[in-house]
C-alpha cells in the first residue's frame, strides 16, 4: 500500500517542530481513530536521515526507543506521540521532515512535511493548566487553581474523590475532580431473562426525589406477578457515511457495487477490530447521495468507536476503488448517534429488548390501588396522544430509569437521547388481569470499556454481576425490567387518580 | 370546599394502623405532590375523639405536636407522616380511623377510613433496610452491607463521598452512597449572551474520552470568531391532562368551556405556586378525548414537579364544575416529559435557545484545517440523512455536551431526551465566511430544586456563576455556546477528512 | 401609497411590447393573486401620454375602453391583460412604457419598464397551440390534433365530454378534453351530524375494484348501528412566510413586533377577502429565521389562494414597516400545502372532523362475520405497527373514500396529500360491544369555488345536497362518515381472517 | 392438501341458499382475492350427491355447466358464482350444502356447511337497483333514476360518457356514470431518462387553475437546460402482516424461523403471481408482535392486489406449520398502503425515482426572473421548515403534478398519500449554476391493470407512449419530470418575490 496515496496517511497529523534540551522534538498527533504503534522505520530532517538510536518517543508520561516498540505502543485517540532526536538545535524558520511509522490495524504510513519553528508562546492566563502527564496530582491541582482564581469559586467538593485520576485517561481530559451523583438502592426485582436471571438490586444514581421509591414500588408489583420477562431481540451498532457523486445513477451504480463487494467491505472493516462483526450495510439514496448505514455487532462493548474505526476503513478500502466519488463523509445523520429518530426505532441501535409481564388483576390492585382496566384506558389515551405529538416512546418515562442506571454503571449517558425510545403495549386479557410490556428498540449499553471500569461504576456493574466479558446482553434485560416496573408505578399513580375521580364524578360514597 | 366531595382528599392515603409502645399510630402518606401540612383539627379512633395533647406526628425523624404546627411543617412527596395516638393498644381486626388536616395549599381535608390491626411482617432477607431516619450513617451502612452480602460486590468507592447524605432526603431514595462521574474543564468560551457575558470555564462530567477535548478545540474557534451569541427565545414548561368523554361533540365543548374559563383555571393553578405562571393551554382533540397542555413559565426551576402540581389543581377545579367527564388522567403522551417529540420541536419545552456564529474562513482553516464551503456541504448532505431517518436533530451531537453539563451541574440528566433535539443550520456568506446556528428548542436547566444544590453540583454551577435565583437563562445560553463548540469541533473533523480524501481522489499534489 | 416603494408593485409583469394593425400593445400578466381591474389613469410610450380613448384593453377574449371599467373587470391569476394604443408603428429596439393602475384590493401600482420590440419568433412545431380565446372549440381541436401529430396518440374518447370548455378557465389551462373517471354510487349512509342529517347516497369517481362495495358494506354496518355521528371540531386554513434576519435576536424582537400588531395585520389580511378571517398566527422561531403561520377561516371554500392572497398583503404591510428583514418567503414549509405533517395532524388544516359509533356486537357478527374483540384486537397491533412505521395514519385506508369522494365532487385532489392523515381510535365497550371513531385532522372541502362548478361534479355536490354557500361543514361531516364506513369494512375483513385461522389453529371443528 | 384444514377454505363464502324456477341454488361468493374456477368436483345437498350435470354455475350474466368449465372461468373478486341445482324445492328450514371445488393459484376447497331456506325480503325504496349483469344500459340507467329519484339531482351530465360501461367492471361498483375531469395538455419536456428518452406532452386532469400553466413554465425552463435527467433507483410494493404470539421470545423465534425459510415462503407467494417476485422480508419486533414486511416486485403493475394475494398464500403456509400463532392479520399498519409514512421514505415503496438538472444562472433568470442564489436560500429556510412541521416532503408541491397525471393515466389516485412525499435538494455551483433534484421515495405507478385500461386514460397514457408492458419505469421517469419542473416553477416564484422585496428593502431604484 502506497501510503501517500491512501487516506489513512491523513489519521494523523505531524507538526510542532521545536528544539528542546539536547536535540529537536516535534509532534505526532492520532486524530481520529486508537491505534497501536508497532514501529519508526524512518526519521528525516531537512533531507538528512536520523539514525534509530537518535530517536526517542514520549507517549503519555512514558519513553520509548524507537528502534525497541516490541509488541507495539497502545497509541489513544486524540494522544500526541513526541518524536524526539538528537539534533543541533535548529534555526528558527522552516524545515522538512519524514517520518515513516506502522500503526496496527492500518499498515505503514509515511509523511514528508514542512514545519517551521518558532519560539514558543507564553501562557495566557486563561489557558487551562496542562503537563507532558495531564492526570498527575500536581496538575489536577492547579487546573483547580486556575478554576478557583479564574472563576472564583470553591471546588472543595470536587476534589474529594477516591478513584485514581489516572485511570480516568481514556474517560475524560483535564481532569479536575468528579460529579458526585447520589446513588439509590431498589428492588430486589425478580428478572426472568436469557442472560439475568434471579432478584437484583438495581443501584440507581440520580438526583430526582421519589424516582427510587416510585421504580421500587413497580418492582414490587412485578415480583408479586412472578417476576418481569427479558428478552433480547436484536443487537446493532452503526455508522452511516455518505458517498457523494454527481448524479444519481452514479449513486445507484454505487449502491450495486457496494452490494457486490459485501465480502471485501467486511474483510476490510473487520480487519480493525476484534470484537466487531458486520452484520450487514443498509443503503439509502437520494438525490446524487448514497448512504450506507454499517450494521456491526460488537461484543460486549457499547462499540460506537470500534463501529466508527472499522467503517473508517471500509470507506478508505472503498475509495481507493471507486471512481467519481466527488465528496466523503463519514457521517450523514443516518446513524442517528446520541439522537432519537424513527430508523433507530424501526431497525435497532445497541439491543433491542423487551420486558412483559402478566400482572394479576388482584396484584395490580392491592399494590398499587389500580386496576387492568384503568391501565389499559389510560394506555389507550396515551396512545392517541403520542400519536399527536409525535413522540418517540408511548409510554411515560422510561428515561428515568435508564438514566439513573446509565450513570451508575458507566454508560455513556449521553446515549439517553436514543435510549429513551420505547414502546409500550397493554391488553387486557380474558380473565381481567393485564398483559403489559415494553420494547426498548435502541438501548445501548456496554459492560466493557467506557465509564464501565471507572470506581464506582465497576462497584455498581458488580451490585448486578455484570462486570465485564459476556454480560452486555444481561445488563439490557436488566435495565428493561427495570423500565417496565417504573412504568407500571407512574401507570398505576396516574389511574389511581382517575378512578377517584371517576368515583367522585359519579357522586358515590357522598355524605 | 366540601373535601370529601374533592379529589384533592385524595391526594393522601390514611393507613397502617398498628399498635406501638404507649399507644397506637398510623401513616398518613403524601401520594402525588410536595405540600405544607399546617394543621391537625381532628383525630378519632373507633369513633372517639383523641384531645390534640394526645396526638403526636413523627416526620422525617423529627415530632411535632399535632396542635402547635406554627408556620407548617414542609410534607415532601412520597413521604409519610406517622400519627401517634395515646391509647390503649388495640385490638387485632378492624377499626376506623378520622382525620382532618390542614394542608397549604390544598386546604382542608379529611378521611374517614377502616384499617386493619394486623401483626407486622417480619423482614425478609431480601427487603432494603430502612429506617425513620433514612439517611443516617448508620442506616445507610447497614444498606451498603446489605447490598454487599446480597450481591456479593464491595462498594467501598461508593461509600467515598463528601456530600452531607441529609441533603440528599429530597433528591434520592434509599442512599447508599455516590457514583463519582469524572469532571473535565473545557474554555474559556466567550458567550455575548443576553444574560451570560464574558468568558466561561466550562466543568464537562463525562466518561467518555476526547469528549471534552473535542468541544475545547471548537470553544477555542468560537473565541477566535468573537465568541457565540446566545438567545433565549422562549420557555415553557407542560403538563398535559386528557378528559374523556362520551362522544367528540362533548370533548369540543369542553374545549370551548376550557377557553372561556381561562382565567379561573389560571387562578386556581397559581394558587398552588409562587413562581409558575400559567401563560397559555394548548387544546388537542381526537376522538372523544380532549387534551389540555398547560403551559407556565417556572422561574428558575426546572419545574417539572411545580407544574403537575398546577395543572392538578386546575383540573381538580374543572372536575368540580364540568359534567359528562368520564375519565381524567394526568398526563396523556401531550406533555412529553423525558421524550423526544415533534411537539417539543415546534412549541417548546423548559427553553428555546439559539446559540450562532459568524466564523471566518480564515479562523475555520487554521484552528480545524476545514473550509466553510466544506461544512456548508457536510450540512446538506446530513440534512437530507436527517430528513430520511427522522432525527429529532439534524445536528451531529448536542446530546455530549448537554449530557456532561447536566451531570456537573446537577440537571435532571433523564431530561437529555428532550434536551439533545436541535436544529443546525449553516450558511455561506457571500465573503466566503460560515454562518452558523443551532437552535436547541426543548433545553429543561433550572439553577434552582433538583440536584443543584448537591455539593459537587453546587460548586460546578459557582464556576458558572449560574447559582440560583436569575440565574436559568443564563445557564440555558452557556449551555447552548458549548453545544455549538460541539457541532463546529465535529463537523469540522468530519469534513476535513473529506478535504483530505477528495484531495487523494483528484490526485492532486502526488510526487 | 407609493406605489413602487411598495412590494405591491411586483404582483404584475409588464412587457412584451409589439406592433400590431394599428398601432401597439403590451401585456400586462397577474403573477400572484387574482384581483380586480378598476382604472387605468395613466399610459406612457417613449415619455408621451397617451389618451384614454387611445387605450383598449383586452383580457379573456374580451375588449374594454380603458376609461370606462367601471365595476371592475376581474381579472384572474396567471391572466393577461393587453393593453393596446393607437399608435405609429415602433422601430426594432428599446422603448419605456408608463402605466398606473387601480386593483382591487391592491389599490394603485405604477409601472415604468423598458422593453424592446423585437418580431415575433415562429411557432415551432412543438409548441403548443394557444389563441386569446383559449376554450374555443377551434383552439381546443387545434391543440388535439396537435398532440395526435406529435404523440401518435389517438384522443376520441378524451374529446368527448359534455361540460361547456368555456366553464373550465378558471380550472385549468390549454384545456384538450377529459378524462373520464367511473362513478359508482354507495349507500345510503345514515349520518348523523350538525349539518348532514339523515341518509345519503354516496357518489364515489374511482377505478379501483372492490372499493365501492366494500364502503357499502360499512355503511350497511353503520346504518345497522343508528348511523354515524359526525363533528365537525375546528377548521383553519394556512399560509406560512418566513422572515429571515441577520440574527436570532432580531427574529425574535420580530415575533414580538407581530404578537403587538395583529390587529393590524388581521385588518391588512381580511381587506384582500369577504370570506376569510384572520383567527390566529402561530409563530416559530429556529436560527434567525422567523416563520409565521397564519391560520384562516374561509367559509366554505376550500380556501388557499384566499389564504395566500390574504397573508401576502399583511406581509406586505410588515415589509413596509419592519426594518432588517433580510429575506422573505411566502411559503415556508410551515403551511405544509398539498403534504402530510404531524403540524397538520397537531393543529387543523381545513376541516377537523371526527366520525364515531357506537356498534352492537350483534351487528357487527351478522353485516360481517367480526367481532368487537377481533377488531380491538387488530386496531392494537396496527397501532404499535403505526408507532413503528412512522405512519400519519393508524386506520387503514381512508384515502381511498376520500379520493374517491374527491374527483366525484371537485375538490383538489392532490390535497389527499394532507387529507389522508387519520387517527382512528377503538374501545371495547363494558357491554361487549365496540365503540369506533376516526378524526380527520386535515380534512380539505370546499363546496364553492375551484372544481366544485363543473358540470359532473356539481351533481355530485347536489346528489348530497352540498353545493354552494354553507355546505363545506356538511360535506366535511359526510366524508368523515364515509371514511368510517370504510375503516370498518376492511378491519372487519382482516379481523375475520384472524378469526378464521385461529379457529384452524386451534384445531377445533375438524372432522 | 388438506383442504378444509386450510386457511384457504375460507377465501369463500357458501349461503344464500334458496328456492328457484326449477330447483335450487345457493351462493358461492369471492370474498378475498381474485382467482380462476377450474372445476366442481362435488354437489352435495342434505347428504344427496347431485350429478354433476344437474348443476350449473351462474357467474357475471354468464352460465356455465359445472362438469366443462375447461381453460376455467375468472372468479374476480368480491363476485358471486350462483349455483344451480336440479332439485324439488326445499321446505323452510335448515339444510345442509357440500361443496368441492378447485380454484387456481389456491387448489381444491371443500365446504361443508348448514345454511336456512327463506322467504326473501322485498327490495326498500332506498336499495341500489343491482342486477346480474350489473353494467348493461337498463340497470345503470335505473340506478341513475334511482339517485335522481332519492336525491332530488339531475344526473344529465354524469351520464354523458363515452366508455363501454361492461369495461368497468373491474374498476367501480355500481356504476352511474362519470366524472368529467378537465386535462391541460403541457409541455413538450425534454426527458433525459433510461426508459423516458425524448420530448414529451404532459396531460394533466386537474380541476386547479394555473397548475397546468405554472408546470408548463418549469418545463421550458427544465428544456433549456438541456431537460431532465430521470433515473429509477429501486422498487418494491408491500403488505406486511403481524403475528401474535404469547411472548417477545416466541416472537424472536418466529422471526428466525421466517429467516430460514425464506426459500420456501418466496415459492408459495410467487405460486400465486406470474408477475410477481419477492425480493425480500423486512421483520420487525414489538412487544409480542412479530410483523413481516413482504417486498415484491410487481412487473409494471402497481400491484397492491397482486402482493395482497402472494402475502396471504405465503402466511396460509407459515400458518399450516408454526405453533402459537394466536392471531394473525394481513395488514399492521407497516405496510402503509395509502398513507404517508417514515418507512416509505427510508425504504422505498412503488417506485424510488430521482429527477435532477443542472440549470444555468442565465436560464432561471431568463425563464423565471430567479436566481440561483435565491432558489438556494429558500430551500434552505424551507429545510428548516420542514423540520419543524414534521413534513413528509421538503420540497414545495409535488402531490399537484403527480395527482394531475395520476388521474389521467388512470392511477390509483389514492396513492398520492404515499406518492406524494419527496426529498428535494438544491446545490449553488462553484460557476454559480443551481444543481436541483427531487427524490420520489414511494412514487406508485402502473402501465398495466388497475385504471389503465379506461377509455381516456388508455389515451392519456398513448400521450406518453408508456400504454402497457414494459413501461412502468418509463411513466415513473416521466412524473419525476413532470414533478421537478413544478418544483422550480413555484420555488422561482416565491423567490422572484423576495428579489423584489429585498430589492425594496434596501431602498434601491427608488425616486
Amino acid at each position: 500500500m502506497d501510503a501517500p496515496e491512501s487516506l489513512l496517511a491523513h489519521l494523523y497529523t505531524v507538526g510542532t517542530l521545536e528544539n528542546v534540551d539536547g536535540g529537536v522534538r516535534f509532534a505526532l498527533k492520532n486524530r481520529l481513530f486508537a491505534a497501536t504503534l508497532t514501529g519508526v522505520s524512518r526519521v528525516e530532517l531537512d533531507g538528512r536521515a536520523i539514525p534509530p538510536e537518535d530517536v526517542t518517543l514520549e507517549l503519555g508520561g512514558r519513553e520509548f526507543r524507537a528502534r525497541d516498540l516490541d509488541g507495539g505502543v497502545p497509541f489513544p485517540l486524540r494522544q500526541t506521540v513526541h518524536v524526539r532526536l538528537v539534533s543541533p538545535a535548529l534555526d528558527p524558520g522552516t524545515h522538512t521532515l519524514g517520518l515513516t511509522i506502522t500503526a496496527d490495524p492500518f499498515g505503514t504510513l509515511s509523511f514528508d512535511v514542512a514545519d517551521a519553528v518558532v519560539s514558543r508562546g507564553e501562557r495566557t492566563d486563561r489557558r487551562i493548566p496542562r503537563a507532558d502527564d495531564n492526570t498527575s496530582p500536581a496538575v489536577i491541582l492547579e487546573r483547580r487553581r486556575f478554576v478557583e482564581r479564574v472563576c472564583g469559586a470553591d471546588l472543595h467538593h470536587v476534589a474529594q474523590y477516591s478513584l485514581d485520576p489516572a485511570e480516568t485517561e481514556g474517560n475524560v481530559e483535564n481532569f479536575i475532580g468528579v460529579a458526585q451523583v447520589p446513588i439509590g438502592v431498589a428492588g430486589p426485582l425478580r428478572v426472568n431473562g436469557e442472560h439475568a436471571q434471579g432478584e437484583f438490586l438495581i443501584p440507581m444514581a440520580t438526583s430526582e426525589g421519589t424516582l427510587v421509591a416510585s421504580y421500587n414500588r413497580g418492582m414490587k408489583l412485578l415480583n408479586a406477578a412472578g417476576g418481569v420477562t427479558c428478552t433480547v431481540a436484536d443487537e446493532a451498532m452503526q455508522r452511516a457515511p455518505v458517498f457523494v457523486f454527481d448524479s444519481a445513477r452514479e449513486a445507484r451504480s454505487f449502491r450495486d457495487w457496494v452490494d457486490a463487494h459485501i465480502d471485501e467491505l467486511r474483510s476490510a472493516a473487520e480487519a480493525t477490530t476484534s470484537r466487531g462483526k458486520l452484520i450487514y450495510i443498509d443503503t439509502f439514496l437520494a438525490s446524487r447521495y448514497a448512504y450506507l448505514r454499517f450494521n456491526f455487532t460488537t461484543g460486549d462493548a457499547a462499540g460506537q468507536n470500534m463501529v466508527g474505526r472499522a467503517t473508517f476503513a471500509a470507506c478508505s478500502w472503498i475509495l481507493e476503488r471507486v471512481e467519481g466519488v466527488r465528496h466523503f463523509y463519514l457521517e450523514s445523520n443516518l446513524g442517528t448517534d446520541k439522537k432519537a429518530s424513527q430508523l433507530n426505532t424501526l431497525r435497532t441501535r445497541g439491543k433491542r429488548v423487551t420486558a412483559e409481564a402478566l400482572v394479576p388483576a388482584s396484584d395490580l390492585e392491592q399494590v398499587m390501588r389500580a386496576s387492568p382496566a384503568g391501565l389499559q384506558r389510560h394506555a389507550q389515551a396515551a396512545n392517541v396522544g403520542a400519536f399527536l405529538s409525535g413522540v418517540n416512546n408511548n409510554g411515560l418515562h422510561s428515561a428515568n430509569g435508564i438514566t439513573a442506571l446509565f450513570i451508575a454503571t458507566g454508560q455513556d449517558v449521553a446515549n439517553v437521547a436514543e435510549s429513551s425510545a420505547g414502546i409500550l403495549h397493554t391488553e387486557l386479557t380474558p380473565t381481567g388481569d393485564l398483559y403489559v410490556s415494553i420494547t426498548i428498540p435502541s438501548l445501548i449499553v456496554g459492560t466493557v470499556g467506557g465509564g464501565t471500569g471507572l470506581a464506582t461504576q465497576r462497584e455498581c456493574l458488580d451490585m448486578l454481576a455484570c462486570r465485564g466479558e459476556g454480560k452486555a446482553r444481561k445488563l439490557a434485560e436488566i435495565v428493561a425490567g427495570v423500565v417496565l416496573a417504573g412504568e407500571l408505578s407512574l401507570a398505576s399513580a396516574i389511574s389511581s387518580l382517575d378512578w377517584v375521580s371517576s368515583h367522585e364524578q359519579y357522586g358515590r360514597n357522598r355524605a
